[in-house]
């Protein structure tokens, strides 16, 4: 017996008069007297399929995964130009009345009905093409750094309690021993940078115990992180996000077309992205939005302020803020050589909202050992970190994007969950 | 004040007479007489550098992070062809002397030594190529599958407790849940793939809480999964790995050369990779081996002998051992047309360790139903998956690679801790 070979729908185009066997989903069935039209869907597109006389008894339900075999033939109908009429079908597996309706262009459900019944809503064009989107941005981010020299690195999610020290940590047993789920890759990836790999990134979920239930937040997230030794100082590293958002997006624009209208998402015009120091970011919500913000950090309402003035002022989507203060950053971050009490940091917004936090981390033994001390941690506790930076360890600095976050603010997704396949938050752990 | 451009040692070839800026780390200094040489590594390669009498009083220690610059001149001593003359030297970071001597070709430390100082051990060229190797095999795993349609995914590694029913289950408090870490996205993949994705993989985590510590075992390592739909059968799914693995290790033996030679590692000559019945397999094992064989399995001697016999017959590296019988394979795996008890499965042993275990996936929801039921599992605890296949689920199967495991076996390491950047078995948790 010699198999069908299996055509995608995209192949069709141009293949009038041709036999083909097809293989995929019945999106929508409709008569016209004694004719049935099929619109049949694979991953690759639609396609229309006539169903004559003979097939008037066949019972088929919306959303079966049928094999259909029959000739293309030209039309004026379809956008695709061609249809199928069919010869043979064979229903693989029929399918149940479905939750909600999946053949509008926008899908009539609510977000936990979305999230609940994710085998159905990803049939849905739209929803599917996040996915597609959140692939080709993590492939672009791979090929990009792997371009410059960057090493892809697998560090464990399974950590010791306490590597990170403190609060919003999911522990567990782990052989008798309390483990906790790493909240970052940090101290890891600036081992392997250290180590001699100079260039790292790694693409691996990170675990944030924490309660709020927000549309931003994710418990469970997939962290894109970057780590670069031998910078000069964290300019270095604001430059390489930049470039690499340029390129991440360049591959966007040329693989999605309608796809990106559907969500009015647009390609961000990234040249060199505005830069403005905590401190003017605070003085501008002051002056000109008469806000306050809180000591050494924006809130949710200043990122969204600072936001909507740079896309006036700049038309940038885009803004760096820098010179956070070394209270409100992390034990590793380098202080500023002009002004100690601030550092060489930055997060990055986007569209109003943080994306990125990053920047130069301390590279000497000693200062890091001072640092973790004046924020009354007790080195002990950090001493497989620690003593990584007895050994030569260059300047180095690095960063992390969110990548549930950025896709969901690119497409002007309402919620960050619908950028997750199986969003964890403090309620939803199934499916 | 403009920076020098930091030139990479690689790119040092062919610029005699030019100036340049090294950074790196001291492999090693050499005095003679007055002049001292100094091994330069960069993660591109090695360089001699020269020190003349006006260094002379410079202290250098071994792994220190520096910046050199200097005239390339030709030379004849080093396989480079040519090397620095030093001008200037910045120490960046200075080492402190290390656990290990690191100069050797072979790094002469124990594997607890290893694993425990990697911000050393990660330096030394043999074990970097390990890593190397690992972001080049993942590279190269991704970019044949989005070639051929299938699309990366990224599903949670927090399920709900008893989603893969049973044993070696690290569990944990989400929430006030229980939670327990995936084992692997199984019933993830399955469900994107019905939800119109048809083809998928993810590079991702998992975890087993298996107590024993083996040489072949990690209680967390990457697994390379890969699952897709509108299959005719089974067969598939092996033609598809046997092709990826083709492909992979043709891109290694394009990237690696002397690296592979210094592990006495061989690319495998992949054609048609060798089938036998788990039946067949049992009876050889009997009959060449005088080897009993456990119920539905091979244990760790017979799929090394196995191994062996297939290597001796057919000269290949790997061999698919089939129809397995349904008692030992999960609930989801697709029993045979012509013998029931047997299932449309397979394992893929690779030097005579099991790598893979894949196989086809019943996709009718009245036929899963039935097969959880007669493994005694509770249809209710798993709805949230048995749902999915309501909806017109094709046919589908796939397989999962475990990363460290192979990458351990084609550079014969002797152990797959090796493999892994910061492995974790039941007594390690730190680094």
């Amino acid at each position: 017996m010699t198999e069908k070979t299996r055509v995608l729908i995209n192949e069709c185009i141009g293949q009038e008069g041709q036999g083909v066997t097809l293989k995929g989903w019945v999106k929508k069935v409709r008569h016209l007297g004694s004719i049935s039209f099929v619109l049949l869907r694979d991953r690759t597109g639609e396609i229309q399929c006539v169903l004559e006389k003979k097939w008037a008894g066949l019972k088929l339900e919306t959303e079966s995964a049928i094999e259909l075999s029959g000739i293309v033939k030209k039309t004026q109908q379809t956008s695709l130009g061609v249809e199928v009429l069919a010869d043979e079908i064979t229903i693989l597996s029929s399918s149940a009345p479905l939750p909600f309706e999946l053949s509008k262009k926008t899908l009539n459900a609510g977000l936990d009905q979305v999230l609940n019944n994710r085998f159905v809503s990803f049939r849905h064009h739209k929803i599917n093409t996040i996915f597609k989107l959140k692939a080709l941005f993590v492939n672009a981010f791979s090929d990009f750094l792997t371009d410059k020299g960057f090493t892809q690195i697998f560090t464990p999610k399974l950590v010791s309690q306490g590597a990170e020290g403190g609060a919003n940590v999911f522990t567990l047993n782990y052989f008798g021993k309390e483990a906790s789920l790493a909240q970052s890759p940090q101290f890891y990836k600036q081992m392997m940078v250290g180590a001699g790999f100079e260039r790292v990134f790694e693409i691996a979920p990170v675990y944030r115990a924490e309660e709020h239930n927000s549309s931003r937040h994710l418990n469970e997230y997939i962290s894109l992180d970057v780590e670069m030794g031998f910078i000069e100082d964290f300019r270095d590293i604001m430059r390489l996000e930049t470039e690499l958002l340029k390129s991440i997006f360049k591959e966007i624009q040329e693989s999605f077309g309608d796809e990106l209208a559907e969500y009015k998402a647009e390609i961000p015009i990234i040249s060199e992205i505005p830069e403005l120091t905590l401190k003017e970011a605070q003085k501008v919500l002051k002056d000109v939005y008469k806000k306050d913000s809180p000591v050494g950090d924006l809130n949710t309402e200043g990122e969204k302020l600072i936001g909507r003035h740079i896309k006036e002022k700049h038309g940038s989507d885009f803004v760096f803020i820098t010179h956070y203060p070394a209270e409100t950053r992390p034990m590793y971050t380098m202080p500023n050589k002009e002004n100690p009490a601030l550092t060489d940091s930055f997060d990055l917004l986007y569209k109003g909202t943080e994306i990125t936090s990053g920047g130069q981390r301390i590279h000497t033994h000693g200062q890091l050992l001072q640092s973790f001390e004046s924020k009354g941690l007790n080195p002990k506790d950090f001493s497989s970190y620690l003593e990584a930076f007895q050994y030569g360890f260059p300047p180095h600095g690095g960063f992390a994007i969110g990548l549930e976050r950025i896709i969901y603010l690119f497409l002007n997704l309402g919620n960050v969950r619908e950028a997750s396949a199986f969003p964890r938050d403090c309620d939803r752990l199934i499916p």
